[in-house]
């Protein structure tokens, strides 16, 4: 970009979001050529500016901007998401980070909803919609962080899935701005509309690329009156997902499902060490929720069940503390992970559940086969499964190794008709497997689809598809 | 059309599907220039044809003919749509009924899933679940006959919405016949998958438009232990909304949340006589479900709040003889009303739940205004509003007056920021609302998605927007 052109769209940035809220300094802008993603491409360039909005008319300046001066706009939350989904791939980037637009705008007890702007951290938005005793179920499990902006926007989902949804089930409208600069509501803030096309399910989990979300309507549910928490050990997968399907075909609705393997207990142990169990191949992270008066039957049921599944150890929380003991452990076992290698890298499969045992069983088996450290856990319920690699990414050896057994992952992931992601998204990283899962006739609709809305392609370019 | 070209087109459709499954005679299609709207207009024709595919293939040849000889395509379930989604609007509409898809392909417990032909009766799909005590809980009024593939289309609800979501929210994946003849499935048979953007969910209540539904995966869940059916009467429809705000901030989730008015009762009673008190204003049909062990008590708290909200009579069903009288008094509310005039046409709105009382009032009035007999029931739980008005079709007095109210009708809903649709879909009937609706922008970003998959306007033609 030339000087004088950039100098100039700097100046223009200035007089829309004022000097405070426009980051030129190049040292600022190489943190924001970063996400979660742990990428490292040729392809991924620092930003030519970092805006900070505070309402929806600053973004229609942007956007008109943009459109004018061929610009490209990457809409950021706290650039938590795993697929590089908001990092910049050419040097006519604008990142549009909302953190400064974090309004709790309305909490409506009455319609059970709640209307936000991008910017607020999804933990802050439970803890307050928590002391009106309602309830916003999905859980991204870097909630203490992460913006429900971006949740928005890659469908995000996290442990609650199996009995909650995901985002997806909670958005009700969005205030889009339109590549073209107009500024929509996809929706009603009504629990029910079928006027027309789901526009807003078209705009949640498209990843920036059809439009800006700048207000969303979420519903919001009841909080459920008590809840507890139980690990149960198993000496083989197989064996947990068994118990898994015996507590379902028992009317139990478990609020949390998830799945741990040995690799992941041990490396909990190791460097966050919270009392589990690494003697065994697998364990259950239950949580059953509901009327206080039947948790501790549910709790009873689930134990004779898995025992009845070959449980090795049941454990029953017994208080808070016990509770949140657990919950700290399963949580940390990302950072746990982390320090296994200089890098992770975090996956996302979907596979049908009773597909479960053999998806772990054969992602354990290849990244043996090619020397790669994986530890895997996963929302079980929803037949969701991480692996956790760790490794080094400048070890080129290892990368090579690594790409070549991700590849082959993902071949046995679609030879089982699973998904290459569930609750992570696509982004720039996974852009070159989803044709391969998804064909080319559904890539070529999404492109055209993305093309109507998005003609001058200035929305998160080249993400999703290139 | 010309006679040679009719011919020749017949002779196509035997073709592909057999004498057998092609109506042709004139008498035979006059059935198919009608489904539950009630619409009466010049613009409405007999279907040039009527087929009956076995399989996606003999669809996607239709699809290929429609394509090349500029034919229109219009499925069908059973018709029992409230708006003109199914009537044909040219006479060169061929009809695909999908009576002979009708098979359960393949229940999936441990998946906790089914993957069905659009031809399924949705209550023998719930049978079929109930055997597995599993359970798909969308619930139109009309599952006794209504068809699948048709509640998908039109992205149906119900009364169990509140709790259990809509069929939207039950739909995984769908094998789809696009316009220009390739078959895609939409999704992944996974409860969770965000690869690209959500492709089911647009053609989820797309009624038609876009494409042609031949295969779906739904979600199912485990059917809960119990339930009970609670019946309360109210003075104003205020206290009956104030009840059941004061229920779901104690932790309840009915299953069930019907309102119905005193014309309602009152018409019930007339033409079904069920032991309804004709004296309130409104009466609330509650179902609440859960554990066994929790109903008694969750009864009793639903009473004790009703009554702190100046109940007037509460009823606890003391059995399912009980609990099946309320139910199909509540069901043959539609039926009863049919006979108050000769015709009753069947509306939909929903508005956020604080405004409620106000928008069953406004209805009363506007319709008292204009002398237009009317029941109004709903989904309160959902904010959603099903006024039925009585009338004359063939009463042009009464006809000018019916437009002129409705009009008003929907002018008021739109005021209060509500969806002129919840679960009928816009069809032809309300396509000369909708843009009033959602505004000119949202309208031209859907006619060029529809535009975009659907070049030629082959599929259903004119309905949702002009």
């Amino acid at each position: 970009m030339k000087v004088k052109f950039k100098n100039s769209i700097h100046n223009e940035l200035i007089s829309i979001f004022g000097k405070d809220n426009v980051l030129i300094d190049q040292h600022q802008l190489y943190v924001y050529s970063h996400d979660c993603s742990n990428i490292r491409s040729k392809n991924i360039k620092k930003p030519f500016a970092v805006v900070f909005p505070i309402d929806v008319y600053q973004v229609q300046k942007l956007v008109l901007l943009a459109n004018e001066k061929h610009l490209s706009l990457v809409a950021r939350g706290i650039g938590t998401n795993h697929v590089g989904s908001c990092v910049c791939l050419n040097d006519s980037s604008i990142i549009i980070s909302f953190i400064k637009m974090d309004k709790i705008i309305k909490i409506n007890p009455i319609n059970l909803t709640v209307e936000v702007e991008p910017g607020v951290v999804v933990e802050n938005l439970q803890k307050e919609l928590g002391k009106q005793d309602l309830f916003f179920p999905p859980d991204p499990s870097n909630q203490k962080v992460s913006l429900i902006g971006g949740a928005i926007a890659q469908s995000a989902g996290g442990p609650r899935g199996f009995k909650y949804g995901t985002v997806k089930d909670y958005v009700l409208n969005l205030e889009v701005v339109l590549p073209n600069g107009e500024i929509i509501e996809t929706g009603k803030n009504c629990h029910k509309n079928v006027e027309g096309y789901n526009l807003t399910q078209l705009f949640v989990g498209s990843e920036g690329t059809l439009g800006v979300i700048t207000k969303a309507t979420l519903k919001v549910i009841p909080q459920s009156e008590a809840n507890n928490v139980i690990l149960i050990y198993f000496e083989t997968i197989d064996e947990a997902a068994n118990a898994v399907c015996s507590i379902i075909s028992h009317h139990i609705m478990p609020s949390v499902l998830e799945l741990m393997d040995n690799n992941t207990l041990k490396t909990i142990e190791k460097f966050k060490p919270s009392g589990l169990k690494t003697q065994y191949e697998a364990c259950l992270l239950l949580e059953v929720d509901g009327f206080a008066s039947t948790i501790a039957q549910q709790c009873e049921t689930v134990k004779t069940l898995c025992y009845n599944n070959n449980a090795k150890d049941v454990i029953i929380s017994q208080n808070d503390e016990e509770k949140e003991k657990i919950w700290i452990a399963r949580r940390s076992s990302f950072a746990c992970c982390t320090k296994l290698a200089p890098n992770v890298i975090a996956d996302d499969f979907v596979v049908s559940r009773e597909f479960i045992p053999l998806a772990v069983k054969t992602i354990q088996n290849i990244c043996k086969k090619h020397g790669i450290i994986v530890c895997i856990m996963g929302h079980i319920g929803d037949g969701n499964i991480h692996p956790n690699y760790a490794l080094d990414l400048n070890d080129e050896n290892e990368m090579n190794r690594f790409n070549a057994c991700r590849s082959e992952i993902i071949d046995e992931i679609i030879k089982l008709k699973g998904s290459i992601t569930g609750e992570h998204g696509i982004g720039f990283e996974k852009a070159k497997y989803i044709e391969k899962s998804i064909g080319s006739v559904n890539i070529q609709l999404m492109k055209s689809i993305k093309n109507i809305i998005d003609p001058k392609n200035i929305m998160n370019p080249n993400k999703i598809f290139k």
